[in-house]
């Protein structure tokens, strides 16, 4: 699972930080999650390939979130995909796009598919055989959902000196993968612990911005095992935190904590401060891992 | 007359060339031209202060040309702005930025004023003491106007030395500089050329793109003393621009050629060439006072 920050900063872009937009890689699928103004820069910057990203997710309508979509989705027009796009959002994005391309007179080379949210309890909005995508609802000044990206169990994985020694024939090595015991031509039964090992833990990753401090989230992202927590205020704001409902370092490492994450990882930094490492400074004092994203930076889980 | 462009390329942004947008400065008044994706961070690249930009002109609903017009307009509210702002642009402009400011509950903390357009015939858009702004409809895939800028004739210049010659009180300066004759004590007519020089000759910029060979804009910007005219194809690439509705750099030059123009300037360049020396070439094979322009390049006037 890999984490690439394509933008982490609050509000304006500037010469130096760009808005929120990452990409998660996870399970060989790329999710492009948010899209601030200037992120189809950042993904060529970031060497990432436009054809690789099927499946956009936009927390909520501010400008620092989605005012790069249009950009995005014309450009992959402009350079003739054809593949289809799916985009996860708030009730309203489709129209924002489809009135700005009945404008331009551009339309798409491609499908574009609106997948627009209005709900307030978490729903899964994305599955394949290997991924699912639920929201988490926030608390922000207009509705916002969080993303809770999961591997799913993978296959049990074969021992091979076990299977070699029951000489068990190739035909059934699926039917151990996918768990099962197996009978041999005597008829004793071989448990499925005997000749397989368990799958790789899945990894989960959720994406927490922007929001005030809540702790509704807890239950759906409980045992995460990356929590991305917007941190947008230090100490110090902790009530311009409370009155633009968004959080402090400290109330991200307390999200974390109690929802026994096992990384955190902190962004969305107000452009106020010179540097960020105070972020990291106060989050571990409630909570010790802590990562800080910024811009063009990328993790590997 | 200053003119900055902060990006002269055709289509996608890239990592190292932007969409069109430019800054105009004429008697001391700032005009952006056309706001592309990421034009905010090129006016501060570029340190113009968002401040002094009271107008803003679209010349057509192409993603190219306006997809950093609701950040530039978001940012200027969250810095707090307080001044009126006005944009003039094709109808339906008003609309998408309404809705993105709707839906994402974000209003601006200063005025915002749309002039809508929608004539084929040239227009005032605006005028002010020093400066007139005129449309000049352009030949497009879209609905799209260019812009002629125009300096007012100033004031007559006194002339120091004959006005002491005469002996004309300081009261009677302000009437030489309007242009009228001074009577003397003794009856005598004193005309106003011998007493003053003339001012200096206004000065006009054109903007024209996107646009095809378009010979009706001729009467419009007759005598203009800098054209910028949009040139995205080399000649090589003749048929596409036909097609596209484009010009190549031998048609913005024949432009300018039957204009009577005294200084054309290039760009929007499609981003299929390497380098943009050639543009200047072909065009130097009709007229000869050629500039490229480039993101980050300004010029005099």
């Amino acid at each position: 699972m890999k984490l690439t920050i394509l933008g982490c900063y609050a509000a304006t872009p500037r010469t130096i930080t760009n808005p929120t937009s990452q990409v998660l890689e996870i399970k060989n699928r790329l999710f492009l999650i948010d899209c601030g103004e200037g992120t189809q820069v950042q993904l060529r910057k970031n060497k990432i390939k436009f054809s690789k990203i099927n499946h956009i997710f936009i927390s909520h309508l501010h400008g620092d979130h989605f005012f790069g979509l249009i950009g995005t989705i014309s450009t992959f027009a402009l350079l003739g995909r054809t593949t289809d796009l799916h985009i996860y959002g708030p009730k309203g994005v489709k129209e924002i796009i489809m009135l700005q391309l009945k404008l331009s007179n551009s339309w798409t080379t491609y499908e574009l598919f609106f997948h627009e949210l209005e709900s307030n309890e978490s729903q899964i909005i994305f599955e394949d055989s290997k991924v699912v995508v639920k929201t988490i609802p926030l608390k922000h000044r207009v509705y916002t959902n969080g993303f809770l990206f999961e591997e799913k169990l993978g296959e049990r994985k074969l021992n091979v000196d076990a299977v070699q020694h029951y000489d068990i024939h190739t035909a059934y090595y699926q039917k151990i993968k996918n768990g099962g015991d197996i009978t041999l031509e005597d008829g004793t039964v071989i448990e499925n612990e005997k000749v397989s090992f368990d799958p790789i833990p899945p990894l989960s990753y959720a994406f927490c911005s922007d929001t005030a401090y809540h702790e509704a989230i807890l239950p759906i992202i409980k045992n995460v095992d990356v929590l991305y927590h917007e941190a947008t205020f230090l100490q110090s704001e902790e009530a311009l935190a409370q009155k633009t409902l968004h959080s402090t370092a400290i109330e991200a490492a307390t999200i974390a904590l109690k929802a026994n994450a096992k990384q955190l990882v902190l962004g969305h930094y107000s452009t106020r401060y010179e540097g960020i490492e105070r972020f990291k400074e106060e989050a571990k004092t409630i909570f010790p891992n802590v990562l800080l994203a910024d811009d063009g930076s990328s993790f590997e889980f």
